[in-house]
């Protein structure tokens, strides 16, 4: 099983799924970060309510990284999109075109579902992937500034404080 | 049927959405970008598979507002967040509190969900809803910048060019 292949994930690869969100936690710095369990990825992935949907790219035959992607909605075009959670390639294996394979295969689903956009975040530091981003035609959205509300002032929101 | 009141869109409700959301556009200065249409928001939001759910503000009986929102997933927590694509009180109606009633209903929803998170977007540039968002305890995710595809480099890559 020469080359790269791009596959949808099943629940028998919740684990692995598991161990390369860490790995791609630990190259962004933000280990700290990760409290996910195969649990919750097995409920939130593949339980009664799919929240997201994951590609595994393998090289040779073995895992080479993953792609957690989901729909979003335009109100402005009046249709779904794809937002990408993560995008993970193994730093062993970059440079020999899998994220692009694992994007390309993101924007065939994108259009056969009448998709108008494909839109992720990056981290302002992470020179390397903003270069390939932007050789792909991406387009950075410079005048917007995301907003998260969690913990203890979610809470303190939902009790109607 | 006086004061405010949150309740869930339901088909009937796509003309008013679309109004609501050609009404945000003027004031965030994008109408140029609405080509939404009734047919399109009702495929996406009422349709076979649903990307999105409305809710609806209502002050003495009539549309005051609208919230957008839909799931996103963090691999981080291994769990769902809520994503607000678009919230929206008709100006004549904002410093009443129905921004912050639908954004506690959405804070509700999350945690009856079992959400860690409530995410969304703001226009650098949009000074009053930066500061509602930070006095509810919003933070504001700095380091991160938003990339989007779409058009011709969406269909360019799909093809495998």
């Amino acid at each position: 099983m020469a080359g790269t292949r791009v596959r949808e994930a099943s629940e028998e690869d919740v684990p692995l799924i598991l161990s390369l969100i860490r790995e791609l936690a630990e190259y962004e710095r933000l280990s700290h970060e990760v409290v996910a369990t195969e649990e919750g990825l097995r409920a939130g992935l593949f339980g009664g309510r799919p929240f997201a949907e994951v590609l595994i790219a393998e090289q040779d035959g073995s895992p080479a990284g993953f792609a957690l992607f989901f729909h979003n909605f335009s109100t402005f075009l009046g249709k779904p999109g794809i937002y990408l959670e993560d995008l993970y390639v193994k730093p062993e294996l970059r440079g020999a075109g899998i994220g692009k394979k694992l994007l390309g295969h993101l924007a065939r689903l994108a259009k056969e579902r009448g998709c108008g956009r494909l839109e992720w975040w990056v981290l302002d530091w992470n020179a390397p992937s903003i270069g390939f981003y932007e050789k792909i035609g991406a387009v950075a959205m410079d005048d917007w500034t995301v907003y998260r509300l969690a913990g203890g002032a979610l809470d303190e929101l939902a009790s109607g404080a």
